[in-house]
């Protein structure tokens, strides 16, 4: 400070920032699907507007719209123009990956950064053009979305004049003005700020004719305005309610004023509201002497950007975690659990959701395609312990479409392997699975699209009195429906005859099929391989079985010579028949290592995810385990293999292949033509008559030629019957 | 029927059946537990007593005592003689494996059979010798453990007399008898009943002497009471309240005295109660022909089981699907879900529970030894991803002593992945997981002993400040406890440094302690060596430590020459040290494929189950998938690994040996035997000086001879830095 001037030093209310829940959303919402690890500084805004009430403050405030929307066609920040309450303030965002980073940035440095933006767009003449640019603030923070809370702090460059500018009179507009000036100020102020043009802009001149005529100018109109003999006012709209103090818009708008425009004697006029009008009482005229030369202004930004000092850091620092930050947490700590269905609650729920998931895509797996997941319709047949499971785990991976399909009813013994059950599930007589499997899956994530049907499967060798024709009938069609609207289709049915139709029906429509099939301590996890009548090329059923006289030959997939994969009946020489009769308790319980149902169903689930990020879907071709095979180019998740196969006692896991059978009793053209002409009514002959499909498919045949030499079906399928269960 | 008497034909009442539910509850668990898939027949034992109401007829009961002890050194039918309600009837159960099995018992030929012991008992004189005997019953069942449902039919053997007998007369007793004879035969009735010898002997001779005196007589004395020239009436405890006939087990009684004692004119006397006491008005007497000669009624036994004729079936079926075996659902029914709590449940949920184990054992695992995995106490450190699921997985292997340790608090994130928690848990802030898992786990089944313990766990090279210092060291003894009081340790956090103290304390105090890791696509689950200084053969740490210089080297086990398997740490040439710190949002959370967690979680258990049934248990050697080592001689589990390793990308699992390391910073000599002797001040050491555990055990030497050449990790760690997520 140079010299000392009469009266006091000029001080300013620092600006106060409020952040709206919605801001975080948003940036969580960009961090994680846009941004990743990303650490650029992020340009948003902020928004304030003139003081209206005597007793508060208006606030910096952020609110969603204070970030880049969220699609990517649109780039630029969404500017507000016109709206009275948000008047815009530049900003820009620092927002680390992580704690220590948030503490290890230079505050100093970027605040520095900013206020010479300041500093530059004086100069440029640019803060005369575009007078938002005189009020900048800085943002840093760390957003912990494991915790959902958030840590920030909030700057605000200001410009510091040296020696400080000296209050020489402040009062009340209403007192400093005439009556008349007054009247005409009031009305002037109240123009300018019902145009949708002017009412956000926030710095302003006042010109005051001699007959008390005032008028409002732009900034930069300063020069063309000199020559009138007026009085001039330097107006702004003020966030700060106090009467005996300026607030912090005006610390750039003295540093235009004194270091371009060179004056050295300003009145000031701190612009406030009530009821959004003008109010000359609440607003405040002051009167503050500028010492700085014309010269000196313009070296200042010379000489204290070299040794630091020009700009004074006025660091308006709240840790989220305290008060902010807190803040988010109340508004879940409010909800009553019975009112879980709270937009809020639901909203963060969504978010929490795919947190894990979007986080994979920023290092893990890019090319993870979060949208096909939460899109693809996933039918579950069977809501027991591999169904509870797979339901899971699907939901684990962003799947939000999920039907489960079960005739059931939870007993006393499930809930302990059926991880969707609790003992309340078994209390009169049990729950529905299918409903009770609903019920938890919303408990978990109250966002999910869970349906549940209870129903029966209606399976071949299980024959069907006449009269109960009809309902078998029923059930075949809604079946057919329900697989018709699904995308993916899961087995998990606890025996072999229920998979009969469903895999039929998934042939017929080529939809994904994946089987689970448990052991007392082995199990298969497959998928099922495209329909044989390609519906992208359709083949005559006649050209196919020419093709393949016995079994081990395959259908072509459009034209293509890659085998296609099997079912799960592909390898069976006999049609499904009734299994549960005479199954003693042991048999009829699913007796298996506790340890094997979810690892089953966590592979079955990945199996999907491989099969709906391939390019070739369905039709992938077999991959293996650790193959060196050149032709194979694994895709990101790794390979797609058809099978797995997996052992607890050996602690082992392989993956095999197996093509399509000629003479399979649910997938081969055979079948699926025939179900396509004669529909429900061969499905009828198929469930009463054992033998039907084997005549069908020429199984019979084989049976009797393969009676002359030993098949050795031991090498692929040693544990076969143990997969019977 | 030869000639036709005077009179009407007699006719008995039936016998009627009650079962009491607690029959039900140890004929499962004698099923469960003891005959597993046996059919053969189970002496049971049924109870009555004397009709005591005039308006309801009492029932033949099957309670829990019907059946044999669960206890296997007591094999005999546990007998209530002296129990005045508890009138013993020998009878019979055939219990089926199957509900096909059940409808296809030869009911007639069972009933014949029975038939045929009252009658070669009739003939032997065993009956008079026990009269229990006379009656009989068959009970053919088939239990649906998994539905917790009964069906079961009762049937009552009796012997037809051809021609049948003829009712000359039938009065209440109190009409029959004088006043004197009345009032002579309730007190002889009583004395009889209040003897705790004969109350519950339930057919008996009533002699009257012409004084009007009467004297009750065991069945045994009538060939010696023949000659006293007395009346005599045949009685027996009656169940049946009708004024109009007799009930069920004077039907036998009658075989016995025609063809046996060969009279033709009976006096019986049907005895029932009022209020504890004989009441004669209520009780009948009934005189009666029998047209069987002596010669015929021997002749009788030989002629009609020829022809079929002499054993009439009274089958008297009651479908426990329909009437009883729904009573048991109703009990559930009945029960508010507020009172879940209530007896009856648990009892049902506790049999429920070990349904699927113990049937288990039945054929695919007969030395499943469940009592060692209730008995097992087990502490999951972390209850996240893989504690939720680890817990799940322990109950459904029938692990009763459950307690979680973990610091946090149920995140929104968390329980889409985290299977204990639902969205109600993170509200009002989120409770905390170790609180959150345990409710959870007691919704699913109630009777478990789960414990939560809300902890955070010393990690090294998170030095700890002074001040915090007592809380920290409070933690390490707390953990110490923790550790010494259980059975199994899961290591199941999610860093590396937080898995070192349990490692040393579990290598310190042998205890099993099994470690699962994540990293994003793949996963490792290990179990830890034995300790180095064996508890029962104490090596002395010098010795140890001459035996090994370099890594690589082996400790000894109780002077074997096998290996000391590795711990988590054995492979490691670096300390643990803060590996939290400047983690990216993607690199905290747990970014791993949805599927890998169950997975890792599901082998984690099973190797505990693993060791657990093998006879070195923790010392057991490390076994490999598909091995064809003759040695290794497997265990019904199957193998015992050291190490899995799978990967998801690959679909592939692979087991794998490391053995203990020298230089382990967690489980070596020097670092055990140095824990031993400065115990927290140790640990405190090596929390606080990260290069203190590197040049305690050799690692820093190591490490600088080691720069000399190229050490190849890849081999075996190559997605080791995966696992350090």
């Amino acid at each position: 400070m140079t010299e000392k001037e009469s009266g006091s030093v000029l001080q300013f209310a620092p600006f106060q920032s409020a952040v709206d829940e919605g801001f975080w959303h948003r940036l969580s919402s960009l961090k994680l699907n846009k941004f990743g690890i990303d650490e650029s500084p992020i340009p948003i805004s902020g928004f304030y507007s003139p003081c209206t009430n005597s007793r508060v403050s208006n606030h910096l405030s952020l609110i969603a719209e204070s970030l880049p929307p969220e699609q990517s066609e649109q780039s630029s920040v969404t500017t507000n123009f016109g709206n009275r309450n948000r008047c815009s303030v530049p900003g820009i965002l620092y927002n680390t990956n992580t704690f220590e980073g948030f503490h290890a940035l230079n505050k100093q440095g970027l605040l520095k950064a900013e206020a010479q933006k300041v500093w530059d767009d004086i100069h440029s003449g640019k803060a005369e053009e575009d007078c938002a640019v005189l009020s900048r603030f800085l943002l840093i923070s760390f957003a912990d979305l494991k915790k959902w809370s958030f840590h920030y702090w909030f700057a605000f460059p200001a410009l510091v004049l040296d020696p400080p500018a000296t209050l020489v009179d402040l009062r009340p507009a209403s007192q400093w003005l005439s009556l008349e000036e007054a009247e005409s100020l009031s009305a002037a102020c109240n123009e300018w700020r019902s145009s949708s043009v002017t009412t956000d802009v926030p710095f302003f001149l006042v010109s005051i004719a001699s007959n008390s005529r005032t008028t409002i100018k732009h900034l930069k109109e300063w020069t063309s305005c000199q020559q009138d003999g007026n009085k001039f006012l330097f107006g702004f709209y003020d966030p700060c309610h106090l009467p005996t103090n300026p607030g912090w818009p005006l610390r750039n708008f003295l540093a235009l004023i004194g270091s371009r425009w060179n004056l050295k004697k300003v009145c000031f006029f701190c612009y406030r509201e009530n009821r959004g009008f003008a109010d000359l009482s609440l607003s405040l005229i002051g009167e503050a002497l500028l010492s700085v030369s014309q010269g000196r202004a313009a070296e200042m930004g010379t000489i204290f950007v070299q040794d630091g000092k020009i700009l004074n850091m006025c660091l308006m620092q709240w840790d989220g975690s305290l008060t902010e930050g807190r803040r988010c947490q109340d508004v879940l700590a409010l909800l009553n659990p019975w009112t879980q269905k709270d937009q809020n609650v639901n909203r963060l729920a969504i978010s929490a959701a795919d947190l894990n998931l979007k986080l994979m895509r920023w290092r893990a797996l890019p090319s993870l395609n979060l949208n096909i997941l939460s899109a693809t319709k996933c039918l579950l047949l069977g809501a027991g312990t591999l169904g509870c499971q797979v339901a899971r785990m699907l939901m684990a991976w962003g799947v939000r479409k999920i039907t489960l399909l079960d005739s059931g009813k939870v007993a006393m013994s499930n809930p302990l392997r059926q991880s969707l059950y609790t003992l309340e599930d078994c209390l009169n007589g049990g729950d529905f699975k299918a409903i009770a499997a609903v019920k938890s899956l919303e408990r978990i994530f109250p966002a999910v699209e869970a349906e549940g049907v209870v129903m029966g499967i209606p399976m071949p060798g299980h024959p069907v009195p006449s009269q109960e024709e009809e309902s078998v009938l029923q059930d075949c069609r809604r079946l057919q429906v329900l697989i018709d609207s699904h995308d993916a289709i899961f087995l998990l049915t606890d025996t072999r005859e229920s998979r009969w139709l469903p895999t039929l029906l998934c042939a017929n429509s080529n939809k994904i099929a994946i089987t689970a099939a448990l052991g007392f301590d082995s199990f298969l996890v497959m998928r099922h391989g495209a329909g044989p009548i390609s519906t992208v090329n359709d083949f005559k059923a006649e050209d196919m079985t020419t093709l393949a006289a016995e079994m081990g030959n395959f259908s072509l997939i459009d034209g293509d010579r890659e085998p296609r994969l099997g079912c799960y009946f592909c390898n069976d020489v006999v049609a499904p028949v009734d299994s549960t009769a005479n199954r003693t308790l042991d048999q009829q319980c699913t007796v298996t290592r506790p340890g094997l149902a979810p690892i089953a169903s966590a592979l079955a689930v990945e199996l999907l995810v491989g099969i709906l990020h391939h390019p070739h879907g369905i039709c992938a071709k077999a991959e293996f385990a650790n193959s060196t095979d050149s032709e194979s180019t694994e895709q990101p998740l790794g390979i797609l293999p058809h099978q797995v196969r997996g052992s607890l006692s050996q602690f082992s896991q392989m993956t095999l292949v197996g093509h399509a059978s000629n003479c399979c009793t649910a997938c081969c053209t055979t079948v699926v033509s025939e179900y396509q002409k004669r529909g429900m009514d061969f499905v009828l002959q198929a469930i009463n008559h054992p033998t039907y499909l084997e005549d069908l498919t020429g199984l019979t045949e084989l049976m009797k030629s393969a009676s002359s030499f030993q098949l050795d079906w031991d090498n692929e399928m040693d544990d076969d019957d143990c997969i019977e269960i």
